[in-house]
């Protein structure tokens, strides 16, 4: 950036809020993919205006801009690849406000997921997306990249929660969109189409968001099996007979290794192991506990155990989210996919997953929301073998091709980003891809906000 | 249309296809609303390819063309207001597939919303929105105005529910959006851009739905109160408490007499009833109508009963969905409206509703999906009497200047169309109108789409 831009920029954006010294650049440069790129400079987000007059300065001079949370994104989202720009929104994170007569919560992007559910709980309401990564990432990367995450499959995705936003396009305007109602269809649905859109289309300063009253109780209960099979046979027999746990979460054997570093007395010998939960009024949960543990017993379940306290349940959580990290006792480098198949396709998609491990030698590892039939699929390796890289792409590949043609999605909740854009026109089409890019030229015709992410 | 054009028209979507005769084209002129307009011809849609090859003609030609369900839209939206031609979507009526392993349906537009009730139901599945239209309105006209009805208080709306689409864009193109998986995020969200998108972004050709197991049990409570404010309150009530019934209709006293041309028995000289669902498990759905019950009496009920008997209910729904046809017997012209406002704001535009009353000296009636905040408000009266339509056309104006001052919206399920353009501006402004605009061209650049509605 010359030194009469970076004045111009210094000025819109106050100087307090600028830095380009090496090291917050550096801070900025990455996520939790291994992908890395330096920004020209960082920009602390303030309030709405102040983003209004830096996106406004970046059409006109063609400057990189990437929005960014927490930082915790798996695609690569707020890598400033280009370049430019850092827009870091974790100053704005104020809860404005929580409606209790209307259920309904007023944040700023920069709250952290973790500390919203703290503060709505306390109030006995429940906001139900909940990504792993909730103690560090943020409302707005969640809304960004539409967060799924263990309850899904009865309360949905991010989106589902998201009544309206305010955000900043590219050239500057804010908008308002959606409502503050529970539903409302006048003009377009721009909500929705921001929502998922992984911060190219606007820059999210403001949501509405929809809350539930927090269940009376909620059990949870690990379920071991000594074959992987046998669990994905049971995930799948769960949703057919029409039981609607809040959470079936899956781990393989080698998943199970990961969430023994936090958690004692797992069993690490076991083929795979489901957790899952159950809401509601106390008296439902106890019987859908029943019914579920009935059902798993008659699939050959090794053990059955309902958790007796909250701790009990809280340290199970804790061994499930400590999965993604201790990976790395497998190899030093991580591949590292989110395919999603219908649900009864479960247990083809874990035998693939199997002969392509025989194939290719590699560690695999995979865990999950199987209620969703979304598949956090990792190959652990070393990169700099090139060999295994090789062998490595080649399984992914594989794998995605027969996602998709079991009527699966690359991608459930992560987004395509940088990591799977090579992929992304196995399931987009030419019509489609083109519509879309017309519709990122529609919110930003100087191409300035994240670019080179998804397409 | 000249005779040539005809003729290539006629060509292109098959001669069998093609009306210009003029009992079809006046059967295809209006919807539910007072709007009528000519086509200058019907084409019966019969597939996705026919659907391309007439839109690719009317993009080269120039020629409007208008989708059109059952025609039971209350803001004009199958209205063919440029003329051109009406593509009738009725013929493209199957049930493609149920995938009971996966609670999917994959089914075609012109399916009538109630027949695809009764299949999925009669298979033990459940899908949730259930405008009160049901009978003669389709799963395409659903889609295209985001449909809600009475179980949205819990289940939410039309949206809530389409997993994925084939459309077909205004220049030709074929597209397939979405997923038929329970999630997925890869590109930007074109299903649900195009749901709500009132038909004039794209013509919905095929539809992959997300269902639910149907509910064990179900019961159906009345609840009759004295005074209009004494019903208001109690739903803001309910809400408050959390609990969560799956539907909360209201209807104030002139909406009680129509429903009783339905059902014997009804308090005509009450102030307000209330129509309360519950669902769930068998257990539950006791408790839970118990603790409504219990609430309702403190609220001041002068009655609270729950039917025994599906049939019993049955009568009940019969009744509520009498009203809408029964309101003439007030006054030969309807003006209709579909506000929403904050739950706890119900008891003020109530308050409102009856000053506009008083001041105008109109018929008005109120009823409709409270639970939602979602108020239909009808005012009856004889459009050719110039000073009651001024008068009418005032109140209407102030009761939405009200809505927006606290927090509503226009409208919450039957979209804008053409009946609430002159409106629009007052919620949508004018950076947000323009992005739409955008968008629009983005999928419709020669405007032949559905030309003149929403702005
Ligand atoms: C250990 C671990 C576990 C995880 N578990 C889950 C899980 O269970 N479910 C799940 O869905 N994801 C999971 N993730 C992925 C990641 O946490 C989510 O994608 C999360 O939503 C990213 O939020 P963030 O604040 O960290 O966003 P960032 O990584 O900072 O950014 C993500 C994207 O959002 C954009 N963005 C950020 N803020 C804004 C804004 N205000 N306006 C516009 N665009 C914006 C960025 O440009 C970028 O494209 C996990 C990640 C880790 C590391
Ligand atoms: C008595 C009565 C009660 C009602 N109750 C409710 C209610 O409770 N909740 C509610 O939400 N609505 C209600 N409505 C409104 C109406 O029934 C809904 O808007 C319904 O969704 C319209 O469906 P339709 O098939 O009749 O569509 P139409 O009226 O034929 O068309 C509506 C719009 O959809 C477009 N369209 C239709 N098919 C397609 C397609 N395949 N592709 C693209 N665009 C298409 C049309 O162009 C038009 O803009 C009610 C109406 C009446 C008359």
């Amino acid at each position: 950036m010359d030194w009469r831009l970076r004045e111009t920029v210094q000025r819109a954006v106050g100087r307090d809020c600028f830095f380009d010294g090496e090291a917050e650049c550096l801070l900025y440069s990455y996520d939790s993919t291994a992908r890395k790129a330096m920004p020209d400079a960082v920009v602390r987000a303030k309030d709405a205006d102040q983003i209004a007059s830096l996106l406004r300065l970046a059409t006109r001079h063609g400057i990189p801009v990437t929005p960014r949370g927490g930082g915790s994104g798996a695609t690569g989202g707020s890598v400033p690849v280009d370049g430019g720009i850092v827009l870091v929104m974790s100053d704005m994170n104020r809860i404005v406000s929580l409606d209790m007569d209307n259920l309904i919560a007023c944040a700023e992007p920069g709250v952290i997921t973790g500390d919203f559910h703290k503060e709505v709980e306390s109030r006995g309401l429940f906001y139900p997306p909940d990504p792993a990564s909730s103690a560090f990432c943020t409302l707005g990367g969640n809304l960004a990249e539409c967060a799924g995450g263990p309850r899904a499959v009865k309360y949905g995705v991010t989106r589902d929660y998201v009544l309206g936003l305010e955000a900043v396009l590219p050239t500057g305007e804010k908008i308002r969109t959606g409502v503050e109602t529970a539903k409302g269809v006048v003009g377009y649905d721009l909500t929705r189409l921001i929502v998922g859109s992984e911060g190219t289309l606007a820059v999210i300063t403001s949501m509405t968001l929809r809350l539930l009253p927090l269940p009376e109780s909620v059990r949870t209960l690990t379920v071991v099996f000594d074959r992987m099979d046998q669990a994905a046979k049971t995930v799948s027999e769960i949703i057919r007979k029409g039981l609607i746990p809040r959470t079936i979460e899956y781990m393989d054997q080698a998943a199970i290794v990961c969430a023994a570093t936090r958690l004692e007395g797992l069993p690490v010998d076991a083929g795979a192991m489901l957790i899952i939960e159950v809401d509601g009024r106390e008296t439902e949960t106890l019987a859908m506990a029943e019914d579920v543990a009935g059902l798993c017993r008659s699939m050959g379940a090794r053990q059955v155990r309902v958790a007796l306290s909250a701790e009990e349940a809280a340290g199970i959580w804790a061994a499930r989210k400590a999965i993604s990290p201790a990976l790395f006792r497998y190899g030093p480098d991580k591949i590292n996919e989110d395919i999603v198949v219908p649900r009864s396709k479960i247990p083809e998609v874990v035998q693939k997953i199997q002969e392509l491990k025989e194939k290719t030698r590699l560690t695999m590892v995979s865990f999950g929301h199987a209620g969703d039939g979304n598949i956090h699929f990792n190959i652990m390796l070393d990169k700099k073998d090139a060999k295994a890289l090789k062998r490595a792409n080649w399984a992914v590949e594989e794998l995605f091709r027969y996602t998709l043609s079991i009527g699966g999605t690359l991608s459930g909740e992560h987004g395509v980003g940088l990591s799977k854009q090579a992929y992304f026109n196995m399931e987009i089409g030419p019509a489609e891809k083109a519509l879309m890019l017309r519709l990122k030229h529609a919110f930003d015709p100087a191409g300035i906000l994240n670019p080179h992410k998804i397409f």
